[in-house]
């Protein structure tokens, strides 16, 4: 039985990009694998894309679809062990793990950041809890730490459009008016940087670096005009400081992506986008934005992690 | 690819007519030329009648569903273009319209009319952001200025009831505590206006009068009596004030329909309605109420304009 | 055509009870019955065991199902005969109903008791409500004074580990923060009470006596320990008192179920539960917990249920 955690649980990305390509070409191929198959989806979280594409997934796999707002429709969970459960929490995970198991045959979850408790979001909580108390593959449709279908999609994405062997990739912050959680930057980190051909680096203002853990040996740039030079693709993405965990720094809109420091590079971003915030409209409506290719791609990356975890069970 | 965003949309009355009859006598006959094929239904208001009867028609289609609050499960549009984003709204339509697009063979969007700002609510500026934005055909499910599901399930009901070549068919304000739209009095004065058969009339109380654009030349009665004799049928629905856009001016009780003022004709409505405000008990228990045969038409008014987009695409 | 409103709807607990069996054994045998049916799901409140097992169920079976939360997704209900709906509430049961009626085949509901108003509760307002007008078969999936998918899988679940002929049976009262409705415990007395191999009695405080017209002639008993003392089966359960209604009278800790006090009995819960205030840790962790089967045999209770309604169309 595999799981879909994180991008770890990719067994070889160079067969998981070939069997994207060949369910992009050609989605009702594995129709048969899910017929029968129960896919239990739990938002704790709002969702548009991964809601929408993980179901088409899903529909494309002949998979049966529940999915379910866990918080608004559910009851609310307790994660800690030894709790005397006498407060706002009616249900604890150890039990709606396991109930929900008997329900389907595979579980979606999707569980931000809280951004005020750090060890409980590096812990990843709700995610880590339903995979230790379910009995059935967990598939990861963003958590608190990471958003391995994203990150995957992103890979799908670059390697569609990618025109040299050692195309340089840039990972930007930028301004945000809320605080955002690190987990697209942190699966795009560990994806990119898992790969030797790609010259990825990472540029943010002092004070946004991120989990030291994941950026390990990648150059990380203060100075993002000099880092976007010569790009072939430019990621944007802003998050809340690591340390102090969750601040919102500065809000500098010089930062902001634009058409003149893109120049020639693809653009690209995990959507939702704050246009004229994080990027300026001539970016994202220029023929350069990969942004709708990128969402395209969520379909077929929720559809190979699906299929993955379908023909281990 | 065909939109069904108004009446205006229906190509033929009489060919729909005949495949509406056609689709309630064998509601499956049909369920191959929507397989494979998934149906969007975005909800940015409250629903019960639509929500329901465009699954259960798209169900008959072979279609299959995937629905979404917008409003509470995804992110908040912003439609206005250039904005800076650094407010409430985390998504453009731009970017939404377009990827769901690619998630979805059809989309259906309901966005109510927010009857405070009549310009955007005219530009129909949910609606129609979709049709600008998505690449694949738009299912009005309401909107703004009209609801031409409802409009078409109104016809089929009254074609299925109508004992005379020109029936006479008056639409009737009554009152409401609440400020309402004018999406489904438009939509059925549009319908009804159209058919030269038909001795159509409005009535309303001063200062009810809808968009000039719409009534033209129709009769309107501000003597809610007279208007009534010797209907056949008589659509009842409260709407607020055109101009000032959106007030209530009154809700004179007066203006409720009682079972004397209906006399022999039919009682229509789209429901929900309030009973012994909108109409009295007994018109709605009486035998000659036609709103739950109206709320059945819905789901083969859906199935025909579904029917008409999948055949176009 | 049959409902499933209450266990007095079951017309052969053994033929019910074998059923079960049989479909937890090939859970898709019966696949072809509900084809082309279509299951409204109606949710008044929050749902998470009975949300998803009866989709799951319905699924095995073949049907079709929408779900649909009436509260924040339709519009507020009315329910009283003869009012001017000039306030809240925007449509009336007798409209929803037989709307309803219309876009599915089989209709499920959950609304649980106000514990407000007693009469409208025991008068089953919505529940019934459903039942007076709509047209097409329903499901109970818990109302303000029974739950009787829970209590059949509470049955299949003491049938399946059941060592003797004559298990002792002993619901038993615990302590809960919030007041809770009485469904549960109503249910399952009578479920327990009308088998007459079974030697079931009650126990709980003074002042949580229930609905005396159900409990009759069970042996209730205010000491919890000579109640437990060897006892086969524990199913431990909150309830607020039913006179004054819905009070919280005590939240004595030592009602607690424990360790020591269930001894080598089983122990059963409906879920959710709150733990180390309705029962301990050791427990719910314990080998002697039967409360994840009792869940997954809510799949099979819903689909008998769904089975047998089906067949009676």
């Amino acid at each position: 039985m595999k799981h879909y955690l994180s991008i770890d649980d990719i067994d070889s990305i160079p067969s998981w990009l070939s069997l994207a390509a060949e369910c992009k070409k050609a989605p009702l191929k594995y129709r048969k694998l899910g017929e029968g198959k129960v896919l239990g989806l739990l938002f704790f979280n709002n969702s548009l894309r991964t809601r929408l594409s993980t179901q088409k997934a899903a529909f494309h796999l002949g998979m049966h679809c529940m999915t379910m707002n866990f918080g608004s429709e559910g009851w609310a969970l307790e994660f800690e062990d030894g709790t005397i459960m006498d407060q706002g929490k009616a249900e604890h995970i150890k039990e709606a793990a396991q109930v929900v198991s008997q329900y389907c045959d595979v579980l979606g979850v999707r569980a931000f950041a809280s951004l005020t408790d750090k060890e409980k979001d590096e812990a990843e909580m709700v995610l880590n809890g339903f995979k230790k108390y379910a009995s059935i593959p967990i598939l990861n449709m963003e958590s608190a730490t990471g958003h391995p279908l994203q990150a995957f999609a992103d890979l799908i994405t670059i390697s569609e459009h990618s025109q040299k062997k050692n195309p340089k990739i840039v990972l930007s912050w930028a301004p945000h008016p809320k605080a955002l959680p690190h987990a697209v930057a942190n699966s795009f980190i560990k994806m990119m940087g898992q790969n030797p051909q790609f010259e990825f680096s990472i540029t943010h203002p002092m004070g946004y670096e991120l989990n030291q853990d994941l950026v390990q040996h990648i150059p990380v740039s203060y100075d993002q005009n000099k880092a976007l030079k010569d790009a072939d693709f430019v990621y944007v993405k802003n998050w809340s400081a690591y340390q102090p965990y969750g601040a919102v720094l500065n809000n500098d809109p010089h930062w902001m992506l634009t058409q003149d420091k893109l120049g020639q590079a693809k653009f690209m971003h995990c959507l939702p986008v704050r246009r004229n915030v994080v990027v300026e409209d001539r970016v994202l409506d220029g023929n350069n934005s990969l942004v709708i290719q990128q969402a395209n791609n969520r379909t077929y990356a929720a559809q190979v992690a699906l299929l993955k975890i379908l023909e281990s069970l």
